[in-house]
């Protein structure tokens, strides 16, 4: 094998060694190894991982020094302890903690599990819309004591706009629910050029502020970066009509969340559903959590709460474990 | 006008007296004045009414006995007191009430506003159908804890099958909702031949036991009649997956409560989402209260708690003053 443009790994194949870190049936364990002829692969997972929704990963402390690819998020901390790492296969679609400056050299490349979630946390983004619309949180608090008491109007998504901040897998696919029920979606992306599936209107950030006041529902999945840092603040908090909805399902630290707190409480929007939050988890002590225009859900919109997301992701590492072996570039690379 | 098999009335146009009850804008009422040219109408509509999610009808006791038409729910056991009454219009899709034995002569024809609430009930049922399935009733509660705590699995209507008993407006409503985000609807109706928008496949009652193994969602939205009294019983309830969702609308005593609390309360189906229950309103120490698969909503879905419905109400009474007045048959006719 050659050193070119293509080839993700300059490592010969008889040094490397994958260590994979998923729960993974004899099956799918077959899958792997099939992909990769004549690459070493080790499997480490913890049994523990089984049915939940983050997959820890504890790798044997001999196998760390001579890894040179790791299948799972390994704590940032332990990263020092594999000299030859030069790519890392995340199952979560966020890879902040590996991006943070020290954590990685420049010859490890990070790639995650973009496009698994993107069903599991549009979902759940409209599941929230849907029960903010009809008021079921504050039911089902009702239901606690037993009250059989009327609250109020409802909404209807038919004929209301939905801004989707953030058109990548998972906007995407709120955009397409939204608009199957009828909505007008507007999606907003660093690039307003680029279409995505479900966006009737595509447009810049730049745009943001022209098109909020519009908003029925705003749609909030972007990643953390410094750009995105309380994109929604007070000030564009304050541009969106009494009846609209929040969602935030991408990274709680874009939403401004003291600003969020007081247009709650001010009744000057209808609602809010968050699934991320900042600080996250939310302290207990917080004003958010008592307010009733507002559904928190702990971070559990993704995971693997959703038959078919770990299949996802199995599917997209074993395809990256195939073009690493055939020195291919890989899918969804952050570093 | 010659009376004949079209003529909605037998009374001439000019002993006629049409007492409307509804909360109507001027413009409104304008409306049903040009509706029903050389018709005399008196408007009585309660002031308390605007805004209300159920009208209340209050006719002056001096136009009861001169009143040939009511739009409006009067009280069933006023009906005595309108001797001329010829046709009632309620704003409600219900009119169990006034079917009742005795309640009603047999020249007094019944008319409802059918149509009028498929959106507003569907799209509740269809908010309470994804509110299950991401555990979000959970979530609320947890939130009065400030609990910041998974609630585990989620499920996804993706691919599932949903029945659907009961297939008018509602019903129907509610199947092009659940097609529209990938489910396979199964119909179920008095006359399987019959087909209904958003119903791939429509069957008779007598495939009921047939299909409730397929159902990941049941959807019931049928009148009270003896025929549906506990339409779904131990039995049936006992046919469903552990996975499967049951969500009432329509009539509270469609579904047998107490078979309900047991079969939720032992964990074989995922849970239940009820607008409506038997009895009703649901007595304060009824376990199905504290049931936490089942979310209970106080027969809120219809009314007017969607903007559109009270429009859509007022339109149908509209067309059949029209039609009461020009001697035309009137549409929803249920007596």
């Amino acid at each position: 094998m050659t050193t070119n443009d293509k080839q993700s790994s300059p490592t010969s194949a008889t040094s490397r060694l994958i260590v994979n870190c998923l729960p993974l049936t004899p099956e799918q364990q077959r899958g792997f190894i099939e992909a990769a002829d004549g690459v070493r692969q080790e499997f480490v997972a913890d049994a523990g991982n089984h049915g939940n929704s983050t997959w820890r990963a504890h790798v044997p402390e001999p196998l760390r020094a001579r890894a040179t690819a790791v299948i799972g998020n390994i704590p940032p901390a332990t990263i020092g302890q594999y000299p030859l790492l030069e790519w890392l296969q995340t199952w979560s679609a966020g890879v902040d903690q590996y991006l943070a400056p020290g954590v990685l050299t420049s010859h490890t490349m990070v790639t995650n599990a973009s496009g698994a979630y993107g069903q599991s946390v549009s979902e759940h983004m409209f599941a929230m819309m849907w029960a903010l619309m009809k008021r079921l949180p504050t039911y089902a608090i009702q239901q606690t004591r037993h009250s059989w008491s009327d609250a109020g109007d409802a909404l209807s998504p038919v004929g209301g706009t939905a801004v989707v901040i953030g058109t990548g897998d998972i906007g995407s696919h709120f955009a397409q629910l939204a608009h199957g029920v009828g909505m007008h979606t507007i999606g907003i992306r660093r690039h307003a050029g680029h279409p995505a599936a479900g966006i009737d209107d595509m447009r810049g950030f730049a745009d943001l502020d022209a098109v909020l006041p519009q908003a029925h529902v705003v749609a909030l999945s972007v990643p953390s970066t410094p750009e995105t840092h309380h994109l929604i603040d007070r000030s564009r908090l304050g541009l969106l009509a009494s009846d609209a909805i929040v969602l935030n399902v991408g990274r709680g630290d874009a939403l401004d969340t003291d600003a969020l707190s007081q247009v709650l409480h001010e009744g000057m929007i209808w609602g809010a559903g968050l699934d991320v939050t900042d600080p996250e988890p939310l302290p207990g002590d917080h004003p958010l959590w008592a307010e009733p225009r507002c559904l928190i859900t702990p971070h559990v919109a993704g995971g693997d709460h959703l038959n078919g997301t770990s299949e996802a992701i199995i599917a997209i590492a074993r395809e990256n474990v195939r073009r690493y072996a055939a020195g291919e570039p890989l899918h969804n690379r952050r570093h």
